[in-house]
C-alpha cells in the first residue's frame, strides 16, 4: 500500500482535507468554504464538490492509496452507504463511497463525522491503546461515537450515539432541544447553549468561546455557566456508562479550552451517579487532536477498511 | 459433544438446575431453596451447595458435557470469574467456573444471571434470530442484558447494562432507590417499587402480583401504578437505544402478566423520548420463557464457550 491516504472532514460550511500518512503525520491540509448544508443538497452536487476539491490533492501527490471520507448524518453500518443526514433531506440511501470511488478511480470509505473522530482518538490520540472508547464532541450539537472492541460501532441503521440526546433534566424546567424534546444534554452543553445560558445569567450575549476565556479569567456567570455544562455531561456521561461499561471518555471541541472549570463539575456528577463500584474507574479526557481528530480517523477507516 | 448440559440459574434463595438438549428442551428441571445471599457466604459454601445438587442430576444422567450457570454479579468478560456481587461481599474474584469444573470435573461456564437470560431469549425465546438485543429482567430489582452482534456484551469490568440505574426522573419528587441515588428506574418498576406506588395511591398493601391482577379487572389506582411503570420503563429504553441503536427489546417478569397495560404505556412514553427517524423502529416484546430465560441461556452459553 501506498504510505498516503486523501480524508476529509465534511462540515455544513467547510470541508478540510488532508494528506496523511500512516503515522497520522498530516503531510498538507486545506480547507474550503462549501454550503452543503441545505435542503437542496443532492447526490451530484456533494460528488461534484468534493471530486473538484480532492482532485487539488490528488494532482500534486499521485501516491494516495485510499480517500476516507468524516459526513454527517446516518451511515449503514460500514458500507460506505449514507442513510439520511438530518440537515439535508434530498440525501437517502446515497452510496457516497462508491460514488466517490468511481469518480476519483480510488477506493474510498465514507463514516458518521463523530464516530470518525472517535477513531481518529483511539488511533492517533489520548485515547491511543485503549480498546473501548466513549468520544464526545461538543460544538454546534453534542455529537458522540463509540468504539467498541476496537471497532467502530455504528448501531443498526446507523443511529447509534445520539448521546446529544440523552436526557439529564426532566419536569417544566427542563430546555427545550433542537430534536424536538426535553432536557437533551445537547439543550446544555452545546456551543448555542452555553450562550444562551450565558445571555440568561448576564443578560450579555456573547459566543462560547468568549464565555469559556471569561470563566477562565474568574467572571461569575461565565464559570456557573461552563459548570452547569460540565455537570449535565457528567450526568448523561454517567447513563452511557451504567449501560456500556466502559472506562475511557474524551471530549473534544472549543469548550475543552476551559478544562479546568469543566473537568471537576464532569467528574463531580459522573461519580454521584454511578454506582458505587464503578465511582472513580472512569477517565475523562480532553482530545489532544481537536478538530484534526476527524481527519484523522477518517484516515484510520482507509486502512480498516 | 453430548446432547445434553446442565444448566442453573442461581436466585438468593432459590437454585433453579435443569438437564438441557441442543434444541432447548428442558428434560428434568428441580429447584432447592438455598440461602446464598447473605454476607457470610464463601466460595467454598457456594460450591458445595452447587456440587451436591449438581451431582443428583449427574448421578441420573452420565451424559453431561458441560455444565453452565447464571448467577447474580459482575463476571469479568467470558472468563467465568466472579469480580464481584452486591448481596455476596465475601466473594472476589471467584474463580466460580474453574472451581466448579474441578468439583464435579466436567467442563464448566458461569456468567452474569441476566446476561444468561438474554442469551436465553435471543437462542430459544422471541429473540431468536436477531443479532441484538437489549433484555430487561423485571423482578426484586430491574436488570438487563444486552447482546451486541450475537455475543452477550460485558463490559470493561463485568458491570454493563446497570439498566435498573438509568435515571427516569430527576428533581425533589425522584424517588430513592436502593443504590444510594434517585430517580432510578428501578424506583418506578420493580416488584417492590410497584408495591410501594399502589400503596401511595390506595393505602392497600398488596404485592406487584395481585396489583397487575387487579389492573387487569379494571382497579382504577392498579392501573395507574402500571401505566407509570411502563411510561417509567420507556424512558429508559429510550436511553438506551439513543446511545446502542438496537430494534429489538425483550422484558421479563411477573408485571409482564399485564402487558396489555404495559406495553401501551412503553410504547408511547418510548416513541415519544426518540429522534424523529427511530420512532416505531423498535419493537418490545414480553418474553415467552419467563423464569426458564436464565436456565435456557445458561445452556447455551456452554455451546458458545
Amino acid at each position: 500500500m501506498s504510505k498516503f491516504v486523501l480524508a476529509a472532514d465534511i462540515g455544513g460550511t467547510n470541508i478540510r482535507a488532508a494528506i496523511i500518512d500512516g503515522t497520522g503525520h498530516i503531510h498538507e491540509e486545506k480547507c474550503i468554504s462549501a454550503h452543503l448544508s441545505n435542503k437542496n443538497t443532492t447526490e451530484q452536487s456533494v460528488i461534484l464538490t468534493l471530486t473538484d476539491f480532492f482532485n487539488i490533492f490528488i494532482k500534486k501527490e499521485s501516491q494516495i492509496a485510499a480517500v476516507g471520507i468524516g459526513f454527517p448524518g446516518f451511515f449503514i453500518g460500514n458500507s460506505g452507504v449514507l442513510a439520511s443526514s438530518p440537515n439535508l433531506p434530498k440525501l437517502k440511501n446515497f452510496k457516497l463511497a462508491q460514488m466517490l470511488s468511481d469518480a476519483l478511480n480510488i477506493p474510498a470509505t465514507a463514516q458518521n463525522d463523530a464516530l470518525c473522530a472517535a477513531v481518529g482518538e483511539l488511533h492517533f490520540g489520548v485515547a491511543k491503546g485503549q480498546k473501548n472508547l466513549l468520544h464526545i464532541t461538543l460544538g454546534t450539537g453534542v455529537g458522540g461515537g463509540l468504539i467498541l472492541n476496537h471497532a467502530p460501532y455504528t448501531g443498526e441503521s446507523g443511529m447509534a450515539m445520539e448521546f446529544g440526546h440523552l436526557r439529564v433534566c426532566h419536569g417544566p424546567s427542563a430546555h427545550p432541544c433542537g430534536c424536538g424534546g426535553y432536557g437533551c444534554v445537547e439543550a446544555y452543553a452545546s456551543a448555542s447553549a452555553v450562550a444562551s445560558q450565558y445571555f440568561d445569567l448576564s443578560g450579555i450575549q456573547l459566543n462560547s468561546k468568549d464565555i469559556y476565556e471569561k470563566a477562565i479569567q474568574g467572571e461569575h456567570n461565565a464559570i456557573s455557566t461552563l459548570k452547569n455544562a460540565g455537570h449535565k455531561l457528567g450526568m448523561a456521561i454517567s447513563e452511557a456508562i451504567k449501560l456500556l461499561d466502559i472506562h475511557t471518555v474524551t471530549i473534544s471541541g472549543g469548550l475543552i479550552g476551559a478544562w479546568s472549570l469543566l473537568h471537576p463539575a464532569i467528574m463531580e456528577s459522573l461519580n454521584s451517579q454511578l454506582i458505587p463500584p464503578m465511582q472513580g474507574k472512569i477517565q475523562v479526557l480532553p482530545s489532544t487532536l481537536n478538530d484534526q481528530a476527524g481527519l484523522l480517523g477518517a484516515a484510520a477507516l482507509t486502512r480498516l477498511a
